[in-house]
């Protein structure tokens, strides 16, 4: 084909002379043309840079110009080893050029925000699993058998019945759907935490509310003193925000305050995390003197709380603590955060944040960032839910079922493992919290067990819970174990726990041998609340 | 009552002989003690710490550490200028102590992605409102009156009565409901979008998708190449990221190549922002051509492209054109973002996201730090009404009925301002784009006129718009507006037209002296793509 190739000559000089376009332009231009009207054919080698400036006696860097720009534009495609071909962009066809391969582009794509979500994400996920037949106290979700379906099915009827079936797809502002906002309104005044409108938001779920609040505060490195352990996906949305989490130790009242008040002085805290009641993972419940005393000390040192109220009606016994927000100093410091998922339902995914005006003011637009506004369809259910006055109903229900649950699961604890929280033998003694509320108990294991360890065993004897190292954020606390007890019923729970007490004596009687020379290494690590 | 203090003395110093602590904690706890066993009535004024010193033969800083206890734990509050008073810390009263106020200690506290979220909320927000009366061009969510409200509140009832209420209120995955994203995928490849269950994400309404895109892949400094203008809400949640959003402009074939190309030589970008169909804000669709190059382009410099599909389905004439991640080498480079709330109803917030594997995986979990799952009542719904064949009618009906608005909107224009569009007078020459689809149309104003001075007269005049400087990246364009046109009815828009060309009007006229001057300085900064 060359050839037809010199034949071109004279045609692309005199089109040059009538575009006046330089000679790389003019050469591109007209094979572009000659490659649409179909007379180069897709896939014609063309010739090389030094061929092509022989036969139109040009210089090489003029052909390899004109080269470039058709490949620019896809009307070519260089093959290793092969040659130039030239294809029609409009039924251009995967080839060389494409099979660069995902994993290549997207390696060193993500952000070192992502590295955090994905290295918390692995850690939660790493070495237990929910296979059939396992009994699981890991995780945290209700299940479905306490969801008020019936309850919100008469509703839903009935609100098509009432013709206002449209409210539930009118688009819903960002604060929430005003229905909603006045139902959560009156429910916070019965926990005397009194809000004006625009202290509150309605927001798709508790962890969006962590997530609005990071994005809102943490600026990188940051300070956030929070209470270790504690939730997994709390630690995660501050540290993706590139936060220093500075931990405090709990006692058997929650969040120590001689530990704290170092913290504070001895750096500039941006806020504080805190959860005041049935803490995950530890299930404990802050006193009200600890409170008050939290308050005053943040206040000293005009810091902000954010309390996370995740399971605050899951109340089994005693009286109902007073919120952070609702204490002296509350309208002022504390973001006080709420979510329907624990005790109501989860797949609703809503929940509420109550924070001073001045920092829902910046809130309210993170959330318009965030997602614009939540789904209306679940809000009018929850308004009308709330506004029949069934959440009470349905809070006694769960207390009841779930306080049952907690009564059991210590029972059981108390009649496999009792031998061994008795004992005065530090090597083998084994000691769990006793929650007054919420759905989580923490189980230590001797000093220099582990509860990765374990996890083999217990899996092989047919259950599995949430390793409690990964709550921490301090290293060398591999002995903790945290238990669900409300997603699994009575006989299922006596079940799992004799699996669980099997599962620990094996390990125990394994590692006892070791046991000795770890323990003096470990026993420094070990927390001392339980 | 000093005679009662010195009383104490004795009984502190022998309390401190049995419990051998410290005489400062000695002294707090004793007054805790007594100021809760009411032996010490609230607000009873304290001696000061020189009388303290005095009667208990201390030394001063003894006497100021046990009142820094008792202040700590809230028992005692100090009043400037009134000394120190008792109080009973559980039944503490708002006093001195917390009357810091809100602005004072949120000030400072937020975060520089909060800052910049703030003043883009601000800058949409400044000099446009939705007044009563006033005919509203601005915004871009479509009315109520199209959601096929009759459809969903069927739907519900036949989803009750089939007994499968149940669906809507459990829990979904994190990837989204199990049917929903069967539906989904169908309409992907009918849209030649063929998507593996590791491909595809569903999430809360758009917004969310660029939310968490930009998690994921953006580090501080990061460049974002994207058009200039683009979508107000898209550079925010880069910024917000501290990316560093590169300009590319427009022609009428969409994202310039040219000046793309010279950006990818100098820069390393971390991703390229594109709306290939009726962009926001110019209306301009992407053609084949451009797509194919950019592709070509992106390829070569094997930089990954996030396609926000907002309105693809809101095509008013010819075919639709090819997304950008159904064109060669898009299975490896193409993060695809397509939504509901436009075409079908805001209120579902749904939409999904499409990304190479490698990719999802990342973006799956930041879903999950985000709001865990999205509410599984709506994605239910959707699926149903995918899953009948519904969207397809409804899309042929707002179809036809935003093509008709189209129409109307450009009809008035060329009616009330074609006269200005037909001059060659540069100083009063105002043109406007005539989209193929979607919901925005743009106005140029002349050169030196601004937007937002605009916006007075266009207020007075009942009618608004959003001013068009918001959109861009790069200064000086001032000259901007964008028409939402599918909002209202036709004969609103004709009035609201009519009202728009009566303030242009006028605001030519105020400006005529001064235009000659301004238009040789500002002349420059226009752009020239419509």
């Amino acid at each position: 084909m060359t050839g037809h190739w010199s034949d071109l000559l004279k045609e692309i000089k005199s089109q040059r002379g009538n575009a006046g376009k330089p000679m790389y332009l003019a050469i591109s231009d007209y094979i572009k043309d000659a490659i649409e009207l179909g007379n180069i054919p897709d896939n014609t080698k063309l010739p090389t840079n030094r061929e092509l400036s022989q036969i139109l006696a040009i210089d090489r860097s003029t052909a390899a110009r004109a080269y470039a720009e058709l490949a620019r534009d896809g009307y070519i495609a260089s093959h290793v080893g092969r040659g130039t071909y030239t294809r029609s962009p409009m039924k251009l066809a995967p080839s060389a050029d494409f099979e660069a391969t995902s994993e290549l582009i997207w390696a060193e794509k993500f952000s070192r925000a992502s590295q955090t979500v994905y290295d918390m994400f692995r850690l939660e996920h790493s070495k237990y699993g929910w296979q059939k037949g396992v009994i699981s106290f890991a995780g945290g979700i209700p299940t479905a058998e306490t969801y008020p379906n019936q309850d919100f099915e008469d509703m839903l009827s009935s609100i098509l019945e009432q013709g206002r079936g449209h409210e539930m797809f009118e688009y819903s502002p960002g604060e929430g759907q005003p229905g909603l906002r006045r139902e959560v309104k009156k429910y916070l005044e019965s926990q005397d935490i009194n809000v004006t409108d625009d202290e509150l938001l309605i927001v798709s779920g508790s962890q969006q509310g962590l997530d609005l609040v990071s994005g809102v505060l943490i600026d990188p490195q940051d300070v956030v003193a929070m209470e270790d352990p504690s939730y997994l996906w709390a630690i995660c949305c501050f540290k993706s925000r590139q936060a220093r989490c500075v931990p405090v130790s709990l006692d058997e009242n929650g969040l120590r305050l001689d530990v704290l008040e170092q913290v504070l002085k001895r750096q500039r805290v941006k806020f504080i995390y805190t959860i005041p009641n049935y803490q995950n993972p530890t299930g404990i419940t802050m006193s009200v003197e600890r409170r008050l005393n939290l308050m005053q000390l943040a206040n000293q040192h005009q810091v902000p709380i954010l309390e996370d109220n995740f399971a605050g009606e899951l109340r089994y016994e005693g009286e109902r603590l007073p919120s952070l927000r609702a204490l002296p100093g509350g309208e002022n410091l504390v973001i006080h955060m709420g979510t329907f998922s624990k005790a109501l339902c989860p797949a609703l995914r809503l929940g509420w944040l109550v924070a001073p005006a001045k920092a829902m003011s910046r809130i309210v637009i993170a959330k318009r960032a965030s997602n614009l506004s939540t789904n209306s369809i679940s809000q009018v259910l929850l308004a009308e839910f709330l506004g029949r006055g069934l959440y009470d109903k349905h809070l006694s229900i769960v207390r009841e079922l779930y306080k049952k649950r907690r009564d059991t699961i210590i029972g059981a604890l108390q009649k496999e493992l009792g031998y061994l929280a008795g004992t005065q033998k530090e090597r083998t003694k084994v000691s769990w919290s006793k929650p007054d509320g919420g759905m989580f108990l923490w189980i230590k294991l001797p000093d220099g067990c582990h509860s990765r360890d374990l996890l083999t065993y217990a899996e092989r004897a047919g259950v599995t819970y949430a390793p409690g190292d990964m709550c921490f954020l301090t290293p060398d606390n591999p002995e903790y174990l945290r238990l669900c007890f409300i997603q699994l019923d009575e006989e299922t729970i006596k079940r799992g726990v004799r699996r669980l007490a099997r599962a620990i004596k094996s390990y125990l009687e394994d590692i006892s041998v070791s046991q000795e020379n770890r323990s003096f290494a470990l026993g420094a690590g070990g927390q001392t609340f339980i």
